[in-house]
């Protein structure tokens, strides 16, 4: 059994939302608590920095819990990334950190930081997602309890990360980003032209030397362009990675869809309580 | 009277819109002429990498020409550029480069570099726009004349340049960013949710310590979001300014739009010719 705290360091959910997640993750073993600022909306975010970073916080630094469950991504965490890592405590580093997509700058702060356990997994937005949206949570929370099945099936013998490859660009050569080198690299995208994929693919390899390689996730909901772009996403990480000297490793199941899987950040023990 | 070669680094123009660019240039003074790649068409691009590559190479390395204007941004030029710089020979230090978008990879790249005179002035894809389209291109035209009215007004003592602020999010980090320390920096965006906007601000100010300050040009075609993303293009800009230590200088007259002024990279003299 695990003890969750869920707080939204980017845009909100609703509460019916919320109360769907207490429900799963007691049907599933462990204890949930919402923060309730994963309901609060300022414009664009859940609630304003402050607020954000408050909650944080305080999930992160109170001992009662195991683990850190981000309620939804968007934007937002990138904000208040660097005064959260200020701002943790011994307690902190005894969690794992749940989430993907722009939960990944916090993902990669905790990373750099060397502070508890940041992991790439579904979120409590997923819920919602037609088709396997639930299993999608479940799987989460699974994994919480234990469960290795639900981990990505290319993990191996080497450390890993895995980013939303918008959020991995905005992270490079900033005081958040984590050293990667030797690492399997996992990245995915949504709703981001191809051109857009190209631009970002170039950005991102030219500050990943020493990486053990790139795995291709999933690339979706891609808009249309006035023409086709001409390659598709593979053809893009390939020609990208064989430009900056980088093994391109094959694809990756993460990404914005119900099979997105887990992705314990480092190295193993990559089960949770191991 | 300027020579100068058009080429396109990034998409293609149609050659109607050739035609009007040297009747243009004629009727202001100049001679200038469209390479044939202008009009090629790969996909996304004006043709693929190696002719892009081929005829920037060509353009700049014909002492025939004073200038190299780019046709249009869009996306392409940064595929090119590291390869383009190490193909510059010496009649390539001895010219004007003039775009803006897209193409301030290249510029970025050449001013790095130390080649030439990288200026961001619209492009013969500005020659369309509706409403005042034709007074951009001149503008370009006429500081090639020698003109010194189509200046950015802000332009001061300090060495200044201008991008898009993808563009610039994009070459950060990269081996084509210049050292803009000391810099002011006048950024422009387009077709950029504000969300998108917040994130791109916080990608560059990390990477920007050191620079004179920055200034905001135009901030068009925002699309809309779900919901109000809760501040406007100045308060992002002044925010981020604030939290890194940045001074931020005001407006700027860039942007993707009719009125779009010319910014030389670097510092006087900020004529052509001088």
């Amino acid at each position: 059994m695990a003890r969750i705290a869920i707080c939204a360091p980017s845009r909100p959910i609703t509460p019916d939302l919320g109360d769907r997640a207490i429900a799963l993750a007691a049907a599933h073993g462990h204890e949930a608590v919402v923060h309730p600022q994963c309901y609060l909306e300022d414009g664009h975010f859940a609630g304003p920095d402050e607020a954000r970073l408050a909650a944080f916080l305080a999930c992160a630094n109170d001992p009662a819990f195991d683990a850190v469950w981000f309620a939804r991504g968007g934007y937002g965490a990138g904000r208040i990334a660097e005064a959260a890592i200020a701002g943790l405590g011994p307690a902190a580093r005894r969690k794992a950190y749940l989430g993907y997509s722009d939960g990944g700058m916090m993902l990669g702060a905790l990373y750099r930081a060397g502070i508890g356990r940041p992991v790439h997994a579904p979120m409590v937005v997923d819920l919602r997602r037609p088709g396997g949206g639930e299993d999608a949570g479940v799987r989460a929370l699974d994994w919480l309890g234990g469960a290795a099945d639900g981990l990505e099936p290319s993990l191996d013998e080497r450390p890993t990360v895995a980013f939303n490859l918008t959020t991995l660009a905005m992270l490079c050569g900033t005081p958040l980003m984590p050293d990667l080198a030797g690492h399997v690299v996992q990245v995915e995208e949504i709703c981001e032209h191809l051109y857009a994929v190209d631009r970002l693919f170039n950005h991102v390899t030219a500050q990943l030397g020493g990486i053990a390689g790139i795995r291709l996730g999933r690339v979706s909901d891609v808009p249309d362009n006035d023409r086709p772009f001409g390659a598709e996403p593979e053809d893009i990480a390939r020609d990208w990675c064989r430009r900056r000297g980088i093994a391109f490793l094959g694809e990756a199941m993460i990404g914005h869809y119900s099979a997105n899987r887990i992705v314990p950040f480092g190295l193993a023990p990559r089960t949770f309580g191991a």
